[in-house]
């Protein structure tokens, strides 16, 4: 492998992790680094996220053969424009920006004979932000899109690739312009969608009134609306045409629902529906589990300390596995814990073994 | 009190569960009760949600002082216009239908002199149907809406504000349109947000792909869109005119949005989420605690039985009470288990104990 030094600019969440996971597993030896806040970057080196910390990103670029660009979405093709020259012949550069096209359009024309630019973007990361929250198993599993496109990269994509999988994470080839159709699809127009929710609903009911009346359907539906509109307003600008063009879209079809109420057209209305729901359906609780395998258990909770210990442990103790599991309120206060098993004899084994405790279990049925 | 027997038509999940609490809580000794489903009344009466099962729902208007109307919402005009002449002297009825308007418009002019109907929705159920899932404790804590109107009822309203204190509810009078609109706004217009954007999804992204790509944050967005589409095809019908007028409204917020990101007025979009942000956080995440007093622990956790119950045992030996829980995953399938514990010296206690163990915790910011 022609590998032999990784250089990582940004020491973030994502770039630590991606050096922890490098170093763990020993794909490289050596990982070299650079982050504008020096703090940070004395902290991935105590951390063993990196080897080296170096005083630029062109130290970085003039010592690795694979240069990764961590740094915030915005800042990357200007990044690349600094350390272009310092690459060094044969080089591999990616990046981890969570929108595709404006970077491969401003990236791909600065690209010398000889140097491989593949952006990519690891569908990987946590609720918790910065090197404290970088973990070295981050990847493990996860689906890493690349956007090769159509150049030929002499073998420089299946070395990428090959790094990626020793990180634990399955690559996957898309068109930037694909890419960021899907990730505006699959994440930026829930946000926006749950972001309007929150706030229209906001609009007509007193902060007082609403918490007696928001049930957990309520609760779900506007959960993203918690997120920091500053990262969102420049999330959403970085990928403004994409979300553009899916908001008009989801307008649309908030018209055709609005529409079959409107003239009591309940067999398009029931239909419509029905799409989502099959299709929400498919998507299993956790990945690799199909939802068909799936036993859900719930169970009426008392509001004291131990009774999640007391029926998670009995149920561990019987060697059954708690793939999901989450606690809903009703509006009242009153605690229902829900557990996902995998198969009917694990979920029967689970609901004895509960039941033996003095709980009452139900299975939900679908 | 005047209410010496109570009469129940419609011995499901919320008629059933009221026949519980009442006979649990000793607030009368009478339970008499109808169902069109012979078997559902014969376990009611099996499981002491009933005391007498009666052969037609004019049978229980000539037992009761109390008569609930329990029966799926479409019905309960009619169940009333059936045992309009069959209600005793002095009467209360009360329905648990969750539209307001339409049952308060036609049963109002039915109304007998001597005869006090008042209409009724408890904000309480299970996701799971039926008498089985009946429990005495259901509306502990709930909310209880009742629509008295501007009628004199001599005394009968603070009557029935009584019995449902007895059953641990929290009786809150509105109007029959305001508490539609309330409904629609806070969860129809959610059901239908929710189908719309999975649905939309589904017209743009295959089946295989979806799950790769579907993180927590679609997850949750979209999770009502689950939901039956018969059960909602009625609910949506029955508060029509509410679910329309917000859906126009809701559209007109999406396309403020569309607007603020198209003309790249960035103070205007970062406006627009931060007021979704405040409203959504000023919702607690469990009744009765605010968000400020909630900390949130986030570690990472391997995939093997046991493991829940060794983190939520450990909590509950150190006295800790767990307010609420999830298991988020990442599309890598990655769990990270949240607890969210009142106050920061529980939560620091709950970190000792959980780090003590081997796990890494994180405390999330907010």
């Amino acid at each position: 492998m022609a590998i032999d030094r990784v250089g990582i600019i940004g020491t973030g969440l994502i770039g630590g992790s991606i050096g922890l996971a490098v170093l763990k597993r020993d794909i490289n030896k050596e990982v070299v680094a650079y982050d504008v806040k020096q703090d940070r970057l004395e902290e991935a080196l105590r951390r063993r996220a990196i080897t080296m910390a170096v005083a630029s990103p062109k130290d970085v670029a003039g010592a690795a053969d694979l240069v990764v660009l961590a740094s915030p979405v915005k800042s990357i093709p200007s990044v690349f424009a600094e350390i272009n020259n310092s690459l060094r012949e044969g080089a591999i550069v990616t990046d981890v920006g969570s929108a595709k096209s404006r970077i491969v359009e401003e990236i791909e024309p600065l690209v010398r004979e000889g140097i491989s630019f593949i952006a990519g973007h690891p569908l990987a990361g946590s609720e918790d932000e910065g090197i404290e929250a970088a973990d070295a198993d981050m990847f493990e599993g996860a689906v890493w899109l690349l956007t090769p496109g159509g150049e030929p990269h002499r073998g420089k994509y299946e070395e990428l690739c090959s790094f990626i999988k020793g990180l634990g994470a399955r690559p996957l080839a898309m068109d930037p312009a694909r890419h960021d159709e899907l990730i505006a699809l699959m994440s930026h127009l829930p946000q926006v969608v749950a972001s309007a929710l929150a706030g229209f609903v906001a609009d007509h009911v007193d902060y007082e009134l609403a918490p007696k009346l928001a049930a957990g359907g309520f609760r779900d539906t506007t959960r993203l609306a918690a997120s920091s509109p500053e990262l969102w307003v420049e999330i959403l600008n970085e990928n403004r045409d994409h979300v553009l063009e899916l908001l008009g879209g989801f307008k649309d079809r908030i018209g055709e629902l609005q529409d079959a109420i409107e003239k009591e057209n309940w067999p398009s209305l029931k239909e419509l529906l029905a799409k989502a729901q099959t299709f929400r359906l498919s998507i299993p609780k956790k990945p690799g589990v199909t939802p068909a395998e799936l036993v859900e258990l719930a169970i009426q909770i008392p509001d004291r300390p131990g009774v999640l210990g007391e029926i998670t442990e009995v149920v561990g103790d019987a060697g059954v596995n708690i793939e999901d599991l989450q606690i809903s309120h009703s509006p009242a206060g009153r605690g229902t814990l829900h557990l996902f098993i995998k198969g009917d004899t694990h979920a029967q084994v689970a609901r004895d073994a509960i039941s033996g405790r003095g709980f009452e279990v139900h299975q939900v049925r679908r």
